[in-house]
């Protein structure tokens, strides 16, 4: 960790961000769908060119760096969306990224991360190998910059343009101020951004079965990890074991009780945003509507549901589809 | 054919279209892919609230009656995607619809369709049953209004607003005007708005393999219709035997030749769409894309591709998913 890790997250670097992000990035849209005769409004995050939100923190953090901090190279930690945004950023600045992902990982992420030009070093997750101890490694022999995925201000400040963004074009389409913002959450990096961008808003963090950390952190009022015997789970994007103090002193005061999918939630939403949407969701991208069609939170004509990515294998959505349950 | 059918569509019409339409319906997004190390844009008519860019036609149609056509309710024909644009207005305008639908349409539109309040007819596609004779027959009993699917001006310049909202999009963005307007062609309704909307971009229509009335016609100059042995396709929505009058006056003189896709063509693009754009995009929706990836279309950075519509069954699309051809 550098000195400039240890300033928190800001709703001013939020706004920065927006600005910055503004110059290349059009809005993704925002949705209208109906949940049981209740409108509710869905960010399509899943529309960015990388097919997630993560490119928002990886430009916001990657264009503030230094130039002496941008000829050292960048290392991020993923299991495949913020890898794609970090070598998104790194490509367009000009910057080297060397990306740690799960041996696991969808294919089509760890192609599409090797494709935008990053070198990708494969851990195992699996077998329960330390990614933050590997990717530790390589920054201290490449004297690189480490780009957490979740425990970094720029990264939540990014991900929190998430909503202003999405408040935005709800005043300019006279629908009022979201009252609540349904997301799905990893380690907390986007709650943690919603969090601060919508200081009037209901923030509500959605884990998936058996990886619900923060779920049980909110509840505890202190962090917790998942057991050693976390089941296998579709939503590599939110299988994250602890959340971190960062995010958690955003979160602990703010959030909603977490809320927790199951599989058959998140395969029904992934259904439900082919057929309605015409969008195809990743199933950590889905987990947020799984919560809202399975009636886990309350909903409102107000209510914002992100979706969050939507990099998934063609064989795996395949399956989705054919399932019914 | 009532009097104010004999009317020709207008560029006044697109702009006032428009502007009714921008009270309610959000733009589409117009995305970035690269093919070939070359930008293009896709516009995103499959994330209209029916799924397609039917209902920008429909909405200038019915929203322009009078109270007493209104009265009498409006018959349309369709294989579903303005059927469903059809209903979707005219359940907002409190008007009673009913739509002429083949029997062999995909289930989603025609459970879509019913969704909307919309009374549902089925003809005998396969049978060779004309639908024009089906809908003038229920026109007459019902006393209602006939809204042609193409050669109708309201329909032309409805979907005429595809190409203003494009150009307004990439003005906005520094890219500059369009050169170059590729689009899904049935009967030629989007075409002919698009090459009225858009007077300095080359128009190219796209047709699947063995319904390609439109290329031979703008070949022939003159209306030809496809043989009676025409394939089966996938791109229902583009099953269209021929081109209207009204359409084809626009075209003869503005139109670049016609372009023809073939089945594996199609499904190939449908699978760039999943993994690039994470769009779910029906056969009919994919085919200027398709003609874009296979290089038979010149592509520069201003050139536009309309991604016409993403209503398809989920078992249909896991097969397209599924298939390496």
């Amino acid at each position: 960790m550098t000195a400039q890790h240890l300033r928190a997250p800001a709703p001013e670097g939020i706004a920065r961000a927006t600005a910055k992000l503004a110059d290349f990035l059009p809005e993704t849209p925002l949705l209208e769908i109906a949940i049981g005769g209740q409108t509710v409004w869905c960010k399509a995050e899943c529309l960015q060119p990388v097919g997630a939100f993560k490119i928002r923190g990886a430009w916001h953090r990657l264009s503030d760096l230094t130039d002496q901090e941008r000829a050292r190279g960048v290392v991020g930690v993923s299991s495949g969306n913020h890898a794609q945004g970090v070598a998104w950023a790194a490509r367009r600045l000009g910057i080297a990224a060397t990306i740690v992902m799960p041996s696991d990982a969808p294919a089509v992420k760890l192609a599409n991360t090797r494709a935008l030009g990053a070198q990708v070093v494969l851990y195992d997750r699996p077998g329960g190998e330390d990614r933050d101890e590997v990717a530790a490694r390589i920054c201290a022999e490449q004297s690189a910059v480490l780009v957490h995925a979740f425990a970094d201000p720029w990264i939540i400040e990014g991900q929190g343009t998430v909503g202003l963004e999405a408040a935005r074009q709800m005043a300019q389409r006279g629908i009022g101020a979201p009252t609540r913002i349904v997301a799905p959450c990893g380690g907390g990096g986007l709650s943690a951004g919603l969090a601060l961008a919508l200081p009037d808003a209901e923030i509500v963090p959605v884990e998936p079965e058996g990886w619900d950390d923060m779920a049980r952190s909110l509840a505890a009022g202190k962090i917790l990890s998942v057991g050693k015997d976390a089941p296998p789970t579709a939503c590599d994007a939110l299988q994250t074991p602890a959340t971190r103090e960062i995010n958690f002193a955003v979160l602990k005061d703010r959030a909603s009780p977490g809320l927790v999918v199951t599989p058959t939630e998140v395969r029904r939403a992934q259904r439900f945003a082919f057929s309605e949407l015409r969008l195809v969701v990743e199933p950590g991208g889905a987990a947020a509507l799984a919560a809202a069609l399975s009636g886990k939170v309350a909903l409102d004509g107000r209510t914002v549901i992100v979706l969050s990515g939507g990099n998934t294998d063609p064989a795996a959505f395949a399956r989705v589809l054919a399932s019914d349950n």
